[in-house]
């Protein structure tokens, strides 16, 4: 149904940081390529970083100083993926084609000035329709794009994914393919579940649940876009030429993949926060997360409990590279309004069950917390979306968390 | 005299890969940054690319390709001064200093399109002058530029110098400081020949002569830059606050500075090729060069030995990443003109005596060749200029050579 080749059509193909971590790899990632370019069909790549790049990036901006200004810090990260679109289009080179490496300013992504965390304002692909018009194999620099400043942006970390979907948008491509070091999307971590089963096709919203739920194979805001647009995403690996998943829209699924838990999510990047004694008055959840929002921290999981005597205790998960940083901001607030104490956890996790109409169905959420509950796992917090039920537990619990929820929403067979 | 401190004025600071190869002397950088812009002087940085991290970016290209392509290659280059560039900007801002890390596109940087070997077309500087004005340092990555078609250039190796001077003139900077490892402009390499001597000044002349034989200290284009336009050139070290080396016309220099050897230079970076048995008729030489320049190769020691039955030998020397290269292009060549063969080696190297007025003075070239031949030492080919004496020699011969000639111009004294 989704497969153009040998009929002309263009795709945006994405290599993840595993795809591309050494010079072998980006071998490899060139000669897909150059395949799909073969065969008939335009194509434009899209590179993450090498590997643990980003990572080795942050860690010499910490040598430097602890808490690194936003906009150098994403000129510094911008680099990576630069040096990947290079070698990737080098390759290309050396195998005959002709190929360019674009950063991203050069692939015209605009965004917004929020500097290590900005958002796609719009894409003038110009110089790309250029290049893919003289028969050239445009590769672009993922994660990053430009201000009206001319300054240097990146979208927050994973989300080559989504510079992949808004080009493939931009474009008007006829798939955005996301190619992984793994084969798909999983019923759960093969890792943590080694019953875990690859899914043919799900849905946006069920993609978007698991993602938001911690699942890294797609980028939650890779998904929106594609959602909204209409793109149709294949999930794949980049190791050898299996389909993977499709995802597409939730009235294209098979009718018996409704209605049902799809697969078991979990996130290890959870840090919780707790302002314990807060007076209960209007406007205190606002006071709380105002600051936060305006520093652009992602917050989850946000819990207020009932009020004794005109005191509650407000609590959330923000990422953990975010901890320090959302308690610096709510100390001072916290004081202001008279709570007792901010208080703080690095050790919790998130493990999620996804599907759709859950909510409608108590019996889930049930199911859920029995399963947690015989395997002597203590939920701290829940939060329940439509199609997702999450809970916060202890990150040692994850492990047989997802096993024995796997195994009791008949994810096994 | 050219002291400008608390004076107000303008100067460019470019610090080198040794000054900037770790965070802690990043930090230090930038500390001196600040000192001078506390002193109430604008300061401008360059900076270059983190100590072996060109030479990195050189391996790892390598080993997907033995031949990159020019245009991925400038791309890939140029991120290793944009890492610097972000990392010394974050580390004035920890120290509470406004300050903006600038790419050479940012910069307004324009060059040719000989991507790796770029050459500066000129400077449009409206965004350092705009962060200036509002009391920002900016910080430039080195080294690099952008063409007409957005597409990013480097200058080649070592050209962080260029950009720096470059930056001074498009400025009217009052001075260009070029801050290294080392504490100026020496009679010789002191690695090679332990009594030599910093100078206090030398003439933008002598210098250039310095880095056509092969002085890594100021880069010949910088040089060539500063004396066009007139910016005075202070060669110093990072370290500590010594003087250094100041570059001056050579109507400014001490009388008694004029008309002696000033320096010995030697150069490893020498690859020479031979084509024996070239045929002596017009346009040969032509021939021979023509490719050479198309392809942007650097040449230089071009001998042409007088013909025998009309037939001549013609070598010359090229940089030894470029012997390769150099070769690939002139098989053909030297086969259509009927040539015996193409020969090369990368076991020579240059070692020259470098002062104004050399060449008029007949007694200089005959005091180098007695002393290199007392010391036993072989001399394979002779260049000379109105200010430079060369000798292409073993390269294991030049530490011995650099050390006679030294004693026997009396620079150790």
């Amino acid at each position: 149904m989704l497969s153009l080749r040998g009929m002309g059509g263009l795709i945006v193909q994405k290599y993840g940081g595993s795809s591309v971590a050494n010079a072998d790899l980006i071998k490899n990632v060139a000669r897909r390529i150059a395949g799909v370019h073969e065969s008939g069909t335009r194509v434009v790549g899209v590179v993450s970083a090498m590997g643990d790049t980003t990572d080795d990036l942050i860690a010499l901006a910490k040598q430097v100083t602890a808490d690194p200004n936003d906009r150098e810090m994403a000129l510094l990260w911008s680099t990576g993926e630069v040096v990947t679109a290079a070698l990737t289009s080098m390759s290309l080179h050396a195998m005959g084609y002709e190929a360019v490496a674009l950063t991203g300013f050069q692939a015209g992504i605009r965004t917004n000035a929020l500097h290590t965390k900005a958002q796609i304002v719009d894409i003038d692909p110009v110089r790309i329709r250029r290049e893919l018009e003289r028969g050239a194999i445009p590769i672009v620099a993922g994660f990053q794009g430009w201000t009206d400043d001319l300054d240097i942006t990146v979208l927050g970390r994973g989300a080559s994914d989504t510079t992949a979907v808004a080009l493939a948008v931009a474009l008007r491509a006829d798939r955005c393919e996301i190619l992984k070091d793994v084969d798909g999307v999983f019923t759960a971590d093969p890792r943590l579940v080694p019953q875990a089963r690859k899914l043919d096709v799900i849905s946006y919203e069920e993609m978007l649940e698991l993602a938001r739920a911690g699942s890294q194979v797609l980028h939650p805001r890779a998904t929106e876009l594609g959602e909204a647009y209409g793109v149709p995403i294949v999930v794949r690996s980049s190791f050898h030429e299996a389909p993977g998943t499709t995802i597409v829209r939730g009235d294209q699924m098979p009718m018996e993949g409704r209605r049902r838990v799809r697969a078991i999510a979990h996130d290890l990047d959870v840090g919780r926060i707790t302002i314990g004694g807060v007076p209960d008055r209007p406007g205190i959840a606002y006071a709380v997360f105002h600051p936060l929002e305006e520093a652009a921290l992602n917050v989850d999981v946000i819990v207020q409990n009932v009020s004794h005597d005109n005191v509650t205790d407000i609590s959330f998960t923000v990422g953990r590279a975010d901890l320090d940083k959302a308690i610096r901001l709510l100390r001072p607030v916290a004081q202001e309004m008279g709570a007792r104490e901010v208080s703080s956890s690095d050790r919790l996790a998130k493990i999620s069950v996804v599907g759709s109409g859950l909510a409608a169905n108590p019996g889930y959420a049930a199911k859920m917390f029995g399963t947690l509950a015989d395997a002597g796992i203590n939920i701290v917090s829940i939060t329940t979306s439509e199609i997702r039920i999450t809970c916060l537990i202890d990150e040692a619990h994850v492990p047989p968390a997802a096993r024995a929820l796997h195994q009791s929403f008949q994810l096994d067979e």
